[in-house]
């Protein structure tokens, strides 16, 4: 089918696209590289070297013989949105083209209001290009887990039933996020599921876990197709942080006690999940929701974890917890519709920690130990990193 | 106490302004007259002829030997917010300052991404201002019964405690809101609600239902003292609209059957909760919602009221619904909590309406027939109004 992918020249926007490509679908790619930009300010990089959107799309041309369709720009600008997608008419958007880090959102105000805008913005660009040009696009949206906080029951897949005061209704299940990052995702799910009710368009919005791993089939099939890997304290995912640590000989610094328990899932399943979702589409008017993870570990989990897999000595240090957020909480989210839909979860085992491991180690001598310090501290409303444009103390 | 006004030249701001100042308070008025601009471009004026916000300042001074402190300015700048918060330093803020209107979110997709920016960002920059300044100045934020939709439960006030699979907690109350406009006041909640819980601010949220009404004991004292009642298919609302209507000799249109249900107050209602959410703070860190209104009927019922408090002969007629929302439905909604604090309801009777139509006849003259139709349609994504500044057709 033809499906475009928004912010494939990220993380996961990047094997998302190889991914459906190499399985025969048509697909155009557009991102404006404002993640590289990121990187920039804050003075990182990603540990594997990444070949340019350009030289990417290039590559891949010459690996598989296909030539993806792209594009570069903004999709704040509602007319290059429109322009693309009139030209393109996917029959599916991935959408991944969102600031996805919640330490940057909670930099300061002005990293705060650029995440929220840019969110929703886009997103409502995106909404309004569906239903414009043709309501039967199926959006299958990248939300976050995170939307759902961390409730005392049981977190189903978007919507709860209730009964109350002896009268029951399925509604949609409450968001108690963790950031200005989460909160711009549920924003962007209360404002797709009204699009859905208003206008009939159909979209599934994909509530992930945190994601681990960076090799894919498709990546590794030439060093020009790798994609990112983030061990940074702003845009660094837990696990891939932790290997990093593990393999600069460095402790694994776990923030609190470490018993925030999140969903988690492999690259490899995020790509397949987004191919499910592709490949059965929500209803005519329907927000579908689905919870994108495999398994669930504690933060203290993930770090005992790669000490065990490494052959090398580890040490896990805990550090002062810069969220704000429970350390010790239930947690039991329920993630069966995407196994309904033939999903083959890679589950976390040694095997895969020691590929990772092994990976990272190519790459060791790219490691700056200065880049896994977590500087962004949730209850300043302004974090003064030398790099990030913060304002001067008022 | 020291209570700044945001939003402080429209319907509810003004008269609330005056309210605070008569009682006692000291008051600062802040306002950039956006809402006068929208009416330029629609090309309708309030019923009632308003001062400029400048002369209402000074004919309050006139009046009650009270000197407001004001300020003109947009508080989607950051750097202005912050300076006049600090340097009036407030006890509360009241923020009546956003984009209010759901048919004006549902023009097009420009006025869409612009009531959402322009909401979210003030109300983002308030936070900040607080949370950096003083983070015990109360935040009393204008919401909206809208927030809610109509589910099939009894709605309460914020929050609902539910019992899921054995286990219990109280949870944020499901949102499902009617339009881009009440869907940017959901995304408020979710932003302040966030912000009390990290930084510990403290906040009210007043999900206000339908206002009628228009004369106050303040506004009364003097022509330029008069707060703006608009009667048009965009910004009027549901009653003011139909006594409008009655006025003309026009039928009251009702769209739909009318079945729809809102929750409804008199404007001196809203004065009075105002300044009770003000004299009892939340505690530090407390997010605190009360559903502000004293009635519900349903929109046929306003019609039939009408009908019946007027003097003269008045036809209601149906119309097409040009809104998305159920038109029968389930509707018990909680409003405790303010009349637990002291509110004394006046409480919708045939001596109000008959006030409101005198007080409509007096400007019988100003009303322009063409202002009452309904332009916006909620299927569209593109409602082409003349004055509206819509794109053209692409």
């Amino acid at each position: 089918m033809k499906i475009m992918v928004l912010g494939a020249d990220g993380y996961l926007g990047w094997p998302t696209a190889l991914h459906l490509s190499k399985k025969g679908h048509e697909v155009a790619v557009v991102d404006n590289c404002v993640r590289r930009s990121y990187d920039l300010e804050m003075g990182v990089d990603s540990l594997v070297p990444i070949a340019s959107f350009q030289r990417r799309i290039q590559a891949w041309k010459e690996v598989s013989g296909i030539e993806l369709t792209s594009w570069f720009g903004d999709l704040t600008d509602p007319d290059f949105v429109h322009r693309i997608v009139r030209e393109f008419r996917p029959e599916a958007i991935v959408h991944f083209a969102e600031q996805r880090s919640a330490p940057y959102s909670m930099i300061d105000q002005k990293h705060c209001v650029y995440t929220q805008v840019n969110n929703v913005v886009n997103t409502l660009n995106v909404v309004y290009a569906i239903a414009d040009i043709d309501p039967d696009i199926h959006l299958v949206k990248l939300g976050t887990m995170g939307e759902y906080g961390t409730p005392n029951i049981d977190i189903e897949e978007g919507y709860i039933e209730i009964t109350h005061k002896g009268r029951t209704d399925t509604l949609p299940y409450p968001k108690q996020p963790h950031s200005f990052y989460h909160l711009s995702k549920v924003h962007d799910s209360h404002n797709i599921q009204f699009a859905c009710r208003v206008w009939g368009i159909r979209a599934t919005d994909l509530n992930q876990g945190v994601v681990y791993g960076q090799e894919t089939p498709e990546t590794i099939e030439h060093p020009d197709l790798l994609t990112r890997y983030d061990y940074d304290g702003v845009f660094g995912t837990v696990l891939n942080r932790f290997v990093a640590q593990a393999v600069a000989g460095l402790p694994l610094t776990v923030y609190g006690t470490g018993g925030q328990t999140r969903g988690t899932l492999d690259v490899r399943d995020t790509l397949a999940c987004i191919e499910l979702a592709c490949m059965n589409p929500a209803n005519q008017g329907e927000f579908r929701v689905f919870n994108q993870f495999t398994e669930s570990f504690s933060v203290l989990q993930f770090a005992e974890m790669v000490r065990d897999a490494y052959n090398k000595p580890v040490e896990i240090q805990h550090g002062e917890l810069v969220r704000v957020e429970k350390e010790d909480h239930y947690y039991n989210a329920i993630h069966t519709r995407l196994l309904d839909l033939g999903l083959q979860p890679h589950l976390l085992n040694k095997d895969t920690l020691e590929k990772m491991l092994a990976m990272t180690e190519k790459y060791a001598h790219r490691i700056d130990p200065a880049a896994f310090k977590a500087t962004v501290n949730w209850r300043n409303t302004t974090n003064y990193l030398p790099t990030s444009g913060s304002p001067l103390p008022r």
